[in-house]
This record gives C-alpha cells, structure tokens and sequence, in this order.
C-alpha cells in the first residue's frame, strides 16, 4: 500500500480508525447519472465496456473527478466473470444479465467452471492502470454472492419471486450444493485476481438475498459467503458485504467474515449496528430515493444518516443501494460536500479543537 | 351474518376463537394461475372484467370450488375506485397499472374525488351474488391502502424505488396530507360499500410501504391507515392489514387498528406475532416460491408455517405475498389439504379427542 493510501479516510473507516470526516462513496456511483458516463459508453454494450480497460479506466475515474469521492469502484458487472468461465449470457439495456440456458438440472452446473488467470486479463490491467492513476484515491474491486448470481443463472435473468432458484435451494440440495461452491470459487478468485492487481479493498454484492428468511439464508447461503470473505482473509484488505432489504439477515451477514456490513436504507444505521454487532463498521445508507427531493428535504436526511452513523465504531457514507439512473448529478455532489462538512468537525483530534477553541 | 357464516373457521381464527382446524385462503387465489380463469378473461380488459358482476361473481367463485379454501376474496383491482372517481388509468397486461397524469404538484390532487354510491353499483351487485351463492363461506371485501395507491399516482405506474413518491412525501407534506386524505377517504368508502353489500371481512392491502423506514411509516402513512381501519369499526368485521417487506414496520403496523395482521415471508409467524403484539391475528405467510420445489420439500414448509402460527393468538394460513401466475393449481390443493389435515387435531376441541382416544 502506498504512502498515500495509508491516509485514506476511507480505508481508516473501513477499519474502524479515527477518521478527520465520514468518507463518502455512492453504489452506481459511475453509470446511467452521469452525462459522460452516457457519452463514452455511446455503441458499445456493457459487457464489451467492461472488458476494455481503456474504457473501465475513464467510467472509474468520472465520479471521482466529479464529486471528489473517497475511493472509486471498479466499472464492471457480477456477471462478467461467468460470462468469461464461458456461460452463454448478455446484459439487456433495461432488462438486465439474460442467461441464454437456466441452470436448473445437476447436469446444467458444470458450465461454471473455474476461473483462471487468463479469463479476465483486461480486468487486471484496468486495475492497474487505475491504481496509477487515482494516486490516494482506494479502488474497490467487486463481485457478486453466489446467490445473487445463482438467482440470475436459475431464473435465467432478472427475477422479483426467485421461484426457480427457490425451489431448486429447497427441492435438489445437491445440487444447489454444487452451484453455491462453484460460484464462490468463481467469485474468490475474480476477488484475489483485483486485489493482487492492486484493488485496496472489496465489495461481494449479495443484492437479491433479502428474498429469503434468516433461517434459509443461514442454511444455504451464508457457508458459501463466508467461504469467499475468509478466502480473503491473508490479503488484508477491508472486505464489504452488501445485500438490499437485509434487516432480518444483518446478524448473520454480520458474521460472515466482513470487516463492514452495507445497510440499505430500511432501517437506522444505529439499529442495524446493533445486529451486526461489534468489530466491524457499517456503510450506507441514504435512500437513493431521497435524492429525488428538495434539497432542504434531502439535507436533513443526510444528517440523520451522519447522525446515526456515529453509533458504528467505524462508518462509511453511502447509499442505502444503486444510484438511481434519473438521479441529478449535482445532488449527488452537495451530498459529499455536506457529509464532509458536517462530519469534520465532530469526530477524532478536530471534535477536541471543536470544544477548546 | 347469517348462521352459516357463524361458524366460518375463517371468521372465527380473525377474531382469535377456538377453531377446528387453521383457516386457509391466497391473496390472488382468483387469478393467472387458474386455467379456467383464464379462459373467462378472455376478451375482456382486467378492469372491464371488475366492472361485470357475471364475472366479477364466476372469477371469485373459482378458487372456492377448486380448492375448497375457507374464504373467498372479491375479485376487483386496488386501482378500480381511482378509475371510478374519474382518474385516467388502465391496467397494461405485463406491466400493470399506468396513471395518464402522474400526479405530482398541489393541482393535481383534486382528481381524486370521493367516491359516490353511484361510481361503482356493479361492485355491490357482484357482492351480493356472491354472498348468496357462497353460503358459509365468507368473502373478504378489499381495498388498497393510501401509500400503495400515491405510488401509483404519484410515479404514474409500479415503480421499484418510488422515487417520485417519495420526493413529493418529503419535500411537500401539504400535497401529501391533501393526497393521502383523500385516497383514505377514497378506500374507507369503497370498503364500506362492499360490507354494506355483504362482504364479511375486509383486507387492506399496503403492498409497497415496505419500501419505507418505520419512522417515516408512522409519520407519513400510519394515521391515513388508521383512519380506515378505525373508520370501519362500527361495521364488526374483522379488518386485515397487509403489506410486503414489513418486518421492520409489523410493530407500527399492529397498531394501525387491524384485527390481523397480515405477513410476509421474511419472517417466522413466531416472530412477527411477537412484533405485532397481543389481540391481532396473524395472516401468512408461505412463500410463494415454495409452491415451486418438489412436494416433499413444499411440504416441510407449510408445516413449519402452521407450527409457528400456533405462537399467534389466531392464525389465518396464506402465503407471504400472491399466488404468482405460474404456479401449480394442484399444488395450491395440496397445500389447502395438508393444512386442513395437520392443524385438524391439534387446536380446539379436537386435540382432546385425540388424547382421550
């Protein structure tokens, strides 16, 4: 880690360090929103973008340079590595990753291979080519939880009820056994493959896995994540796990093997602390909903998430998911002015001068 | 009520009295997933078809004679009283509904006006056909609740994230109170018409208020529920509440003035009775999913969700959210069958028979 890096406030927080501010980094914070985003990725489809570091470089950089973030996020998709291993799939503007043959039979899993180095050479030489380029700036490298991807490999594309993938979870063990593994394999490796190019910290997206209860989550889920966080463990990097509509499962994702667990924005960051428990910080969680609404509106809720935030042992600001593709850009920008204002001088050394001066 | 209706195991597990075995119905029992169903539609838009008694009467009936389930529901759309009140909408198959005018600024609100007995007579015809033709059966008369109808005038069709919705709740209250005042207004009216015509409970369905942190639940969508709930009360029937991804509401939710409270599939009916305190029913909550996975396991799990209704002080067994429009008709038997098998002999007066033979 560079000299630099050490001081990242966003790292700091992720291990639950004194921080000078709360760092701020939005989900989908490169993407739809953003005017350049739209212009650059002009007659060339997602997954091509994703394999052409030039591009991955710049649609990295743009919300970086645009609202002064405290770390980037690597531009890709869950779905990339799979479509790399070899299964047959696309992502369709305004559907979604469509899988051309659901995996559904034991037969089917085999088609998740595992990932070897030369699968994704692009993704490695974006990752360096942006670590150079962002200086002090921590890029997060990411990948999606196996049942997030299971969920688009069973349902054969995006799905609201999850019927097949449940009813394979609940009918055929053995095979959901084999596709659990496969997957985390295939994530842990597409994980390590960004850290080891020079990724300074890691997201596994589980966005769908609030459709199944505590139990289920426990029984059929949670091995299979934790197999990827602890794989993680010797390259000492803060690891993120994120899921939407998790109230009920934050206990048990709290104990996956995460450094800092993403809420969304259903319940209070004080709250979900609380479940998740101590030893790790939290990141989140504005609704990205809120930033649709009149500034006075939207400040005041960014304050409560501030507020709310210092009873984790270490926050990161965030949304509580995606940025929104109509979202305005500039709310986007006042909101990491006013966390940075508002949280500069209330925590660490400057609360103390606060108070003396 | 009539004497039949008297003994309805349905009504009596509403009102928390001993019954012979568990109640069954499904929300959207009528419905995609019924061959004959489909057939009668035919033709025929959703909302044409809500505004025909013939149909209104053949399409609820249907699910009772497959299934033998222990209440039918009114065979309408939560829509249907916004189209009668004069607003431009219609329901667009695959989609669902889609407003003309979204409504979004103060002038807009005016459109929903109250209802007159006058806008919808085919609904209390259609109730009373079916009261006369159901016998002992109860049927549940239904309305959707005030945040679930804003979302769709305010969004102008479903929505994943309410943005809009959300924005005009936050950023101008007056427009939300005038509003939510009338679409609660609008509903108590239309339920109190399908009771005075002979419905024998009522369900309200807030199918997207889980897309809310409780403390903006109770600020901005409690009182106007409430205001229905407690509106109904001098008509003695029992008053279901219903909505998805509720788990961090339930609490706020059993306070609203319902006799049940409906839950999602999120959480064990064990749990959620806990949250929802004493003197409620409980309503749910199988996932819907599960009617996919092989009998074995499909079994397991409506067994586990009468166990755990046993906690509540009355369980009415449905699923966690509607029967989705693939699903299995036989296996919707099944499930019928087995609860009425396994809760036979261990609740009520049967359990000592069982002992003392």
């Amino acid at each position: 880690m560079s000299a630099d890096l050490a001081d990242s406030v966003f790292l700091l927080a992720c291990r639950r360090q004194p921080v000078p501010h709360t760092p701020v980094w939005f989900m989908r914070q490169a993407g739809r929103s953003l005017p350049e985003y739209r212009a650059v990725r002009e007659g060339t489809t997602m997954l091509e973008s994703c394999r052409r570091p030039d591009l991955v470089t710049e649609i990295t950089l743009q919300p970086v340079r645009r609202y002064g973030v405290d770390a980037a996020i690597l531009f890709s998709d869950i779905v990339l590595p799979l479509q790399a291993v070899g299964v047959d799939l696309e992502i369709v503007p305004g559907v979604g990753p469509v899988v051309a043959s659901p995996i559904r039979r034991p037969a089917d899993v085999s088609v998740v291979r595992a990932l070897e180095p030369d699968d994704l050479p692009e993704v490695g030489e974006a990752v360096g080519r942006l670590v150079a380029e962002l200086g002090g700036t921590p890029l997060i490298g990411f990948a999606g939880a196996p049942f997030t991807l299971a969920s688009y490999l069973v349902e054969g594309g995006p799905s609201r009820n999850h019927e097949h993938t449940k009813a394979l979870m609940y009918g055929d063990p053995a095979t959901w056994d084999a596709l659990m593994s496969r997957l985390a394999d295939l994530s842990l490796s597409s994980l390590r493959q960004q850290v080891l190019a020079g990724a300074s910290a890691v997201q596994l997206f589980d966005s769908w896995v609030g459709a199944l209860p505590a139990a289920d989550y426990a029984q059929w889920v949670l091995p299979y994540s934790r197999r990827i966080l602890s794989g993680l463990a010797d390259l000492d990097v803060p690891r993120i796990h994120f899921g939407v509509n998790t109230g009920e499962l934050l206990t048990l994702m709290g104990d996956a093997g995460a450094d800092v667990v993403g809420v969304d924005y259903r319940l209070s960051l004080a709250e979900a602390a609380g479940r998740i428990g101590p030893g790790r910080a939290v990141q989140g969680n504005l609704d990205p909903a809120a930033l649709f609404a009149p500034w006075p509106a939207l400040r005041e809720r960014v304050l409560a998430v501030v507020e709310s935030g210092r009873s984790a042992e270490g926050h990161v600001f965030n949304l509580g998911h995606g940025v929104l593709p109509t979202t305005d850009p500039d709310a986007l920008a006042r909101v990491v002015d006013l966390v940075h204002e508002e949280s500069a001088h209330s925590v660490g050394p400057a609360a103390t001068t606060d108070v003396t001066r």
